[in-house]
């Protein structure tokens, strides 16, 4: 007998080479796959609503596996969270039904993609943000980012690498924010937030990429345009990935 | 010829064992000193206003070093943070007057303490606060804190190992502010903030460790006015450095 169970995440990606197992390498599912196998006594395969990169983080990653055992959810979150160290805290877990599935059951996501506009990174925040000159115009940037707003087929923002069904996806909303997700509490970061019902790889990263570009004169803002209809993969510039962060993952 | 000139510089302290020398080890005021040397050529001893233990940040410490050159300040500025690497920024450098001394010339100091309440470290904010319950009671721990401030013998909040002429300091204030100084940008940090004339080794966090075990009921709160009136060195609960930050040191 085992049970189905959601789990939420909150890490700092700096030192795991992604959310994605990879063999010898530091992962987050791996450290909790690994963690959850000392504490079963068995294999346990873990899944996960987004694969972040290397020194991506996530406030709320979602990930779902199956408990061979009737530990109360909130026992085991405790001495999950314990196990895993200070990099990554389990913030809930909930049973769920059957057909819960981590990626298939989403209806959307957040990523939040932090600025922190000085000359020179900030030792106390550059886990968290990319430092850009503090002369880009974050309205323009913004005003820019409505471009890719709507349906389109985003295989021109997605890096080689990548095999998925269909590139088309939808962006609902691109806003712009104050302040940082994390990192600095002084000072002037600020942050655009992508919702939309998926991502493809990298797309986040390029798409801000892109738009930095444009905005500071490298590239021309017809490029935004072609390369919605561009195919992959990918040959522009790819912001940094310690900016970027898996706010949220919507289910019904 | 040389020219004695003052530099700010902000650091993360977590992987350093402190600002001062230590041999063989790794040390702020070491790499700050090493890479003076690597671009004069010759050795260039720095003098901190503030020793900062292993794992306390600074946000503005003030240091004094002789340049034996004359290179324009910003472009030495420029040239030192790049060298130090991302943990540590070099805000500022000016020139002085051949009397100015990072020690004897400062007029008061500003230490910040951040605390996270939270049941579990947070993985993008634990550098930058101590996790103490949801319960504690902000209001009550600033209201404690007022017991220090004014002028006090501190020898009983001075943790053993160090030597100065006296033990006597002012603490001009302290004060509750809201928000973290660098870490979680969201969520519900709060921090006392210190103003004072000068402070002794580990004093502001042997007297955090101090309110915070009373306001849990741990210590009786007639212990912090005994504190007060006690030889060093003290032998209380130290609050963690990853809490403390040293925010500004005053001049005329």
């Amino acid at each position: 007998m085992s049970v189905p169970l959601k789990a939420i995440v909150r890490y700092d990606g700096t030192d795991f080479v992604g959310w994605q197992v990879q063999p010898g390498q530091r992962t987050v599912q791996g450290a909790i796959e690994e963690a959850l196998e000392q504490m079963a006594g068995e294999p346990v395969r873990v899944l996960g609503a987004g694969r972040t990169d290397a020194g991506v983080h996530a406030l709320a990653q979602v990930c779902a596996f199956r408990w061979p055992g009737v530990a109360p959810p909130d026992r085991l979150r405790r001495s999950l969270s314990r196990m895993l160290g200070p990099e990554i805290r389990v913030e809930a877990i909930e049973a769920v039904g059957e057909t819960f599935h981590p990626i298939a059951s989403a209806k959307s996501k957040r990523y939040g993609y932090v600025f922190d506009p000085a000359a020179e990174p900030d030792p106390l925040g550059a886990r968290y943000a990319w430092t850009v000159s503090s002369e880009i115009d974050r309205q323009r940037v913004h005003e820019l980012a409505q471009r890719v707003v709507g349906e389109h087929d985003f295989a021109g923002f997605c890096a080689s690498g990548s095999s998925v069904e269909t590139t088309v996806r939808t962006i609902y909303s691109v806003g712009l924010e104050e302040g940082p997700l994390s990192g600095p509490g002084e000072g002037s970061a600020w942050r655009l937030e992508f919702h939309g019902n998926g991502f493809l790889y990298k797309m986040v990263r390029n798409i801000v990429g892109t738009l930095i570009d444009v905005t500071r004169g490298q590239v021309d803002e017809v490029r935004l345009d072609e390369l919605l209809h561009a195919p992959a993969p990918y040959h522009g510039f790819t912001a940094p990935p310690q900016g970027l962060f898996l706010m949220h993952v919507d289910y019904d």
